[in-house]
C-alpha cells in the first residue's frame, strides 16, 4: 500500500539488514512515524502497546522478534525466553502462537552459527507468504463483491459494513477483510464502506478510515452503535470482518462488538463473511465462546481518548464521569452459526467443522 | 436527587417564578453549571444543543418553552409559533409532542391575561407528574430486580446492563430506567450496573455514570462493544433501557446501538425490559422500524470528542482519521419481539398492543 506515494509495508528491516522497522500504529491517524525494534523486548513492548496489532501483523512482528534475540544470543535458552516473552504479549491471537511455533521449530535444530541467518531468512517468509496469502483472499472475496453488485441497481454501490481494521495496517500488506474492497474498488466496483468506529481503540475511526481515505474508497465512520439500524433500513449489503482466532468448528474471535454485528446481521439477512488466513485457526479449539481466553487490557483505554486540537497539537483527555470505574474485554466471539462464510486463500467455506476440514484436510484431524 | 448534597431537579423555576432554570448536560460530566431560559428561543435551543434530553425532560422544557412565549405574548399566534419552533427541536421523542400538544390545549380557550399564569401551574404540573410517574416506574421495575436478587447466590450482586441515560438526568427527577436501581440500592439490594459508554454522545460514559457515581452505587462503563460478549457469559442478569417514542405495538425507539443489545438479550436469554411514563408512547404508530422519523445529527458528534487534559481544561479534540466523513443516526428502533416487558407507571407488561391496550383502554382504540 502507499503512504504519501511511497510503497510500503507495515514491517520490514533496514539497510543493516537486522534492525526493524514498524509503522507505530498508536499514532495514527494523527501521525504517520516509524518505530526501530533492536531487541527482543522492543518487539514485544511493540505487540503489548499495540503500535503493531492486528492478527497476521502480531505474528511477522513476533517472528522477527526472535530474530532479534538470535542476533544477540543464538542458544536455546534464549530462543525459549523470546517465546516465552513474546508469547505472554497478547493472549487471544493465535498466529502469534502459530509464527513463535514455526520460527522454534525451524530454529531448533540448526547449528548456533547458522540461527540469526535463518531466523532473518524465515520472518521474511513469513511476511511475504503473509502478503500472498492476502492477496488470494482478497480476490476469493472479491468475487462475492461482484457478485452482490451484479445484482444492484445500475450505479448503486454495494454497502459494505466492516469492524475494527483488518486492512493493509493489520497485516503485512493488502489486509484481509479490506483487501477485497481495494481490489473491487481497483476493478471499478462502486463500493461505499461503513466503518464501525470500533471502541474503545477506534481502529476503525483511526486506521480503517485512514487506510480507505488514502485509496480513496468512498466510506463514513460510523459508531459502534450504528449497523443495526442501517441493517434495518437495506443500507448493509454485506459485512466482512477479520479474525484473531478461528476454532475449528468456524466460531469467530474478533474485536470485541463483532458479535452484535453479526446477531444483527442475521436478523436483517444480511450476509457476513469473515476473511481469514490459515494461520488464525486454532484446530485445538471447538467451543469458541468457552474456551477462547478474552484479554482484558486497562480501564484507561475507555475512559481516556485521544486527538488533535483545533492548534494541531495531540492530547490526550478523560472523557468519563470522574471516578467511574471501567472494564474493557478486547475480544469476543461469534457463533458458527452466525457466519455466512468464512473467506481464506484456498476459498469460501461454510463456518464449521467440515468446511473448514475440506479446505485443509491436512491439519483438521 | 442530590449533587453536592444539594437536591436539585433538572428544570425549575427562579425566585422570580419565571425564568427557568436547567443544568447544562452538555457540560457533564466535566463541569456542574446551571443555565437560564427566558425566551422560547433559549429553550428550543436548550432541546436542540440537547442542555435538556431524554424525552421527558425534553417534554417538560417545551412546556416551560410556551410559558415563556405566553410571558412575552400570549396571542394564539404566540402560542402557535412557540409550539411550531418548540415542535421542530427533535424529531423522535415523542414526549416533545405530547407536551406541547398538552400545554396548548389546556390555555388554547383560556382569556390572554390568564394564559401565562395558567401555562405555568400546567408546567409545574407536568414536571411534578413526571416526578410521580417515574417514581412508580421505579417501584415497579424494582420488584423485577428484588427477584431476580432472591434468585442469586447470597450476596452476589444483579448484575443490570443499561444504555444511555435514563436516569434523573433525562427526567425531573428519579429517571425511568435508573429510578428502580435507586431504589432496589436504597433498599439493601446488592447491584452492579454496565453502563454502555453510548457513542457518539457518551451519554452513559458522561451522565449515567455521573448519577450512580454520585449516588454510590456500583458500576463499571463498557464500550458499547462489549454488553454480547458480558451476556455471553453470564456476566447480565437483566437489560433495562428507557425510550424515546414507543409504538401501539410495542416497538421501543430509543438511543442508537438498543436494538443491538436487544438482540444480544435474546440470543442469550438475558431479560429485557423498557421503562417508560406512557407519555412517550405514540398511539399513531404501530410499526416503529417503518414509521418513526430517525434523527440525523451532525459528523463532528462522531469525530470529536470534549474531555479534561491532565491540567483540567476541557478541550475538544478530533479523533477521526483527517477527512473522513461520518454518518449519526442518533436512534433506532428494537422491534417488541425483542422487548421481554415494558415497565410503566401503571405496572408490568407484555410489548404488544394487547398488553398496552390492557394498561391504557382509554388510549388504545
Amino acid at each position: 500500500m502507499k503512504i504519501h506515494g511511497k510503497h510500503y509495508r507495515t514491517i520490514w528491516t533496514n539497510d543493516d539488514g537486522r534492525s526493524v522497522e514498524i509503522i507505530d500504529q498508536t499514532l495514527l491517524p494523527h501521525t504517520f512515524e516509524s518505530v526501530t525494534l533492536k531487541t527482543t523486548e522492543d518487539a514485544a513492548h511493540a505487540i503489548r502497546s499495540m503500535q503493531v496489532r492486528g492478527a497476521p501483523l502480531i505474528g511477522a512482528t513476533a517472528a522477527y522478534g526472535v530474530c532479534l534475540a538470535m542476533r544477540q544470543d543464538p542458544s536455546d535458552a534464549a530462543l525459549d525466553h523470546a517465546y516465552d516473552t513474546l508469547l505472554e504479549t497478547r493472549p487471544t491471537a493465535i498466529n502469534l502462537k502459530w509464527a513463535l511455533d514455526d520460527m522454534r521449530n525451524y530454529l531448533r535444530n540448526r547449528p548456533h552459527d547458522q540461527r540469526e541467518a535463518a531466523a532473518y531468512e524465515r520472518a521474511a517468509k513469513i511476511c511475504d507468504d503473509d502478503v500472498e496469502t492476502c492477496r488470494r483472499i482478497g480476490e476469493n472475496a472479491a468475487a462475492i463483491i461482484k457478485d452482490i453488485a451484479r445484482k444492484k441497481p445500475d450505479g448503486k454501490p454495494v454497502n459494505i459494513l466492516t469492524h475494527c481494521n483488518a486492512g493493509w495496517l493489520a497485516t503485512v500488506d493488502w489486509g484481509t477483510a479490506l483487501a477485497p474492497i481495494y481490489m473491487a474498488y481497483d476493478q471499478g466496483i462502486p463500493i461505499h464502506v461503513w466503518v464501525d468506529e470500533t471502541r474503545p481503540r477506534n481502529q476503525g475511526a483511526s486506521l480503517t478510515a485512514y487506510e480507505l481515505g488514502a485509496h480513496g474508497v468512498p466510506h463514513a465512520i460510523i459508531a459502534d452503535n450504528v449497523g443495526g439500524h442501517l441493517m434495518q433500513h437495506g443500507q448493509v449489503d454485506m459485512c466482512i470482518v477479520g479474525t484473531d482466532r478461528t476454532t475449528a468448528h468456524g466460531d469467530v474471535c474478533n474485536k470485541i462488538g463483532t458479535y452484535l454485528k453479526a446477531l444483527a446481521a442475521h436478523d436483517n439477512d444480511v450476509p457476513f463473511y469473515v476473511a481469514l488466513p490459515h494461520t488464525t485457526i486454532d484446530w485445538t479449539v471447538g467451543d469458541g465462546v468457552k474456551e477462547i481466553p478474552i484479554e482484558e487490557r486497562g480501564p484507561e483505554e475507555v475512559t481516556q481518548m485521544t486527538g488533535r486540537t483545533s492548534d494541531g497539537n495531540v492530547v490526550t483527555v478523560d472523557i468519563a464521569a470522574p471516578g467511574s470505574p471501567a472494564a474493557n474485554f478486547a475480544f469476543d466471539v461469534t457463533p458458527a452459526r452466525l457466519v455466512t462464510a468464512l473467506v481464506t486463500e484456498r476459498g469460501v467455506t461454510e463456518a464449521s467443522k467440515e468446511g473448514l476440514a475440506k479446505l485443509y484436510p491436512e491439519f483438521a484431524s
